[in-house]
């Protein structure tokens, strides 16, 4: 009855393209790329070969561990391009040796006790979407296990006067929002992952939901943590602000599994918006659509939706054809009319020869950016290699930073594609997408091969390495050049007090 | 012709209440509360004794460095009611050996190099207005340094496009909007102590400027920082937002001169409004108000003032003599009208019994505002113990938090005043004015008492220790039971590593 989880590639496992879509699929991609032999098969469960565990649980953890092979396959990797085609491969080599499941806060300090004891890596685990290698644990100085935190799951409590939330880490997103429907609240918080990522994720990786302003970022979402590190319990008081020294919530934000284990959180949840106003609107030039979205992020207007889509975005993700951009503008409000404000924004565009084309609805889009991943996956199938990547820089900084991608990946024979997902009022969030043509055994390769001359011109141009994906393993190299050296002797200070045996998804961020 | 500041009391020594302001004062004050002597005299300056210095600057770093009793004597204390009552009776044990001025930001390092070699304590010191002993340092076990960095000042450069502003740390209040406004731009942070207080101060200490919602912590305003630590200069990316890791910018947010010292800073400025809407509103009853605020603040209008005074502001602050309590609500915009928006939020008002009284200005509050300090030094010259001190909480903590601090006013003989200054989805910050009868001689012990009182209360009901008032060394004890403990050992390895020698504001924080 348990509707089944893809073990190689995203989502559910139902869901992935068919035969027949993949092959549709390859009709319409061959006309642009040139697509290198057959469809790659999905390896059998009973195929794979995995490395014998080399641990065992101790007889008070038995009940919440197991060295399944399609536990262990399931946890080897996060969603990222590189790691379906290598799932896709049998490439499992790097297995967890086990994977625990506490069911409770306690369970989650005995098992970093004993990983101390033991001389073991832990990985916290919490929806596996991970796009960067949060949770592949390549170091294999060790025994590793991945702590699965999925029981530890369920909104706990609801103030409804302060509105806010105290939710388990391992909640997933759909969970989250049933928890709170009942009170008529919405935490509002809606990554691409949404469906099969978890709170604890969202705070241990800073995600972003797809609001473009205003309460987008878990960040500010978050009104206090509860972390068990290796060397205690953390949680912070809850109130919605504090000046009292460096916040102690913005150490967990972005931590990554590296100096704790989140398990509950207080959040901000917001009342259901009643008022709603959607349109898109066209742009014959791009230069026009970004100068027009600098000023509406910078009105205070603050549109949910400010979705910029390039013309190669506008034609893949919204079927424009003429070569137009495209901008998704929506507003949202719970408490009052936001006419007003469309109507301002439209007015905005228009002073940039922008054309609001009519359409109400944007709910298209919402279905597409639900759907890349599996269609990211069929097309990986294929042999095309198709990955994202994002950053985030001024506005002054921006046109030279997106000439510089776009270049760097036609160096690298890959197109280019820009959407701007979040706007600041000093700066957007440029979200690039790669095709490229793969060669079949290679696109690991090929991929690495775009993603470093991308990542190269994105630093090379003032932008930061992620602007919501994370660090994880894949980002290392660009992450610590990024980041201000004194901050790193600080981080690394707290790490080896916070984490004495270094047990914490080692490899990450430190 | 420089006009000189009070080493005494709070800002312009020509502003201080002559004798005959202090006179009046005296006849309002002693309708409700005794007044015990005389006026207390201003000590002249030759009167005031110090402590031979117990260091000299090495010949490379004479020109920055000054022993001269004037220097020390005015950065011995910030402005907070017990360093005025301390100043006042010519108690000046505690003024720092030495005074420098750093040109530039190598002689930062310079300072704080010769301070390891010399085994020093050093204090930086922006603009002088902690009110929590944030630049008073009291551990005499080495010889220490005032860092005064006002010679780091200026708008070195302006992204018009990007709507940011390189600034230097010792930049103040009004000479960041001078450099600004040319640009027709503004940071639009404005905490009490804007005319004496400087960028790398609020930064420090996590400042909140006076809106009541939006952008109004200096948190929020940062896009970068620049820090000189005893082991190198920190530099993060100036970009909207990153998702890389934890915030480097947010260990120096909150850092309190401990971890390093803050040289200059990319901020986000805003246009300057243009469309302005204020009213005041008055309720019979303060529980209506307080619930209208909550619907204001959770309402997503952003009102950038919604400042609620309860009966006691009320009257002292706006001369409203019915009991009934006040709130001055405000919209602005540099892009739109706010009349939509003011008339959403008097209709919250309405539903909650506020009346709107037509006044479309509320700039008097601001003149009481900015003139307050001035008013509690005559008020402490008087005798009176006079002070303030600020939390946040939840919404539905609220109601008994508030409580809770009255009724520890009132066992400790102090009447306590309280105003809502900044609003959250989640709960407000309350801003509380106690008035206490001193017994000559005995202000500071008096004032200790009631504050300890205070923050006992303010930590049993769940309110954070400080809103923006940062911890110093006053809020040591109670900052050191709200902040978790593995938080709390992660600071401590930062501060050991990035300050190897301990020579960074000593008893603070850490």
């Amino acid at each position: 009855m348990t509707r089944e989880r893809s073990w190689w590639g995203w989502g559910w496992a139902d869901q992935a393209l068919d035969a027949q879509a993949c092959a549709a699929l390859a009709d319409r991609v061959r006309a642009f790329l040139h697509l290198d032999g057959e469809l790659a098969p999905i390896p059998a469960l009973t195929d794979v070969s995995l490395p014998e565990p080399q641990v065992r649980a101790p007889q008070s953890l038995d009940r919440l561990c197991t060295t399944a092979a399609r536990d262990r396959v399931a946890h080897t990797y996060g969603k990222a391009y590189r790691d379906v085609v290598r799932a896709l491969r049998g490439d499992l080599a790097a297995a967890p040796d086990l994977v625990a499941y506490p069911r409770q806060e306690a369970d989650v300090t005995a098992i970093l006790d004993w990983a101390a004891d033991a001389d073991l890596f832990v990985v916290p685990y919490g929806g596996g979407t991970s796009v960067v290698g949060g949770v592949e644990c390549r170091d294999r100085s060790r025994p590793n296990v991945s702590l699965d935190l999925r029981h530890l799951a369920g909104v706990l409590e609801v103030d409804e006067v302060s509105l806010a939330a105290r939710i388990r880490a391992g909640t997933l997103g759909p969970a989250i929002e049933d928890g709170l429907r009942p009170h008529g609240l919405t935490l509002r918080h809606f990554p691409q992952s949404f469906e099969f990522s978890t709170l604890g994720g969202w705070i241990a990786t800073r995600a972003a939901g797809h609001y473009a302003t205003g309460l987008t970022h878990i960040d500010d979402l978050v009104e206090a943590v509860r972390v068990v590190t290796p060397v205690g319990v953390a949680a912070s008081l809850r109130v919605p602000t504090s000046g009292a020294g460096p916040s102690p919530d913005r150490l967990w934000l972005g931590s990554e599994g590296t100096l704790g284990v989140i398990t509950e959180a207080w959040v901000r949840v917001q009342r259901r918006p009643t008022f709603v106003r959607r349109s898109a609107v066209g742009f014959a030039e791009y230069a026009d659509a970004v100068e027009a979205v600098r000023e509406l992020a910078q009105s205070g207007l603050q549109p949910a939706n400010c979705r910029l889509l390039d013309a190669i975005e506008s034609m893949l993700g919204a079927g424009v054809t003429d070569g137009s951009c495209r901008l998704l503008l929506g507003f949202e409000s719970a408490d009052h009319p936001v006419d007003a404000a469309m109507d301002r924004a439209l007015e905005i565009c228009r002073t940039r020869r922008g054309i609001a084309d009519g359409s109400e609805s944007t709910s298209e889009w919402r279905e597409t950016f639900l759907g890349a991943p599996y269609l990211r996956d069929g097309l990986a199938r294929l042999g095309v290699v198709v990955e994202t990547f994002e950053t985030a820089c001024t506005w002054a900084g921006f046109a030279a930073l997106h000439a510089g991608v776009v270049e760097a990946g036609a160096a690298t024979g890959a197109l280019v594609a820009c959407r701007l997902t979040h706007l600041y009022p000093d700066g957007p969030a440029p979200y690039f997408t790669v095709y490229a043509a793969g060669h079949r055994g290679a696109g690991v390769q090929i991929w690495d091969g775009v993603k470093a001359a991308a990542s190269e011109a994105i630093l090379a141009h003032g932008g930061t390495i992620t602007h919501h994906h994370a660090v994880g393993r894949d980002h290392r190299p660009w992450y610590d050049r990024e980041r201000p050296e004194p901050f790193a002797l600080a981080l690394r200070a707290a790490k080896a007090t916070l984490d004495p045996h270094g047990v914490l998804n080692p490899g990450v961020l430190i």
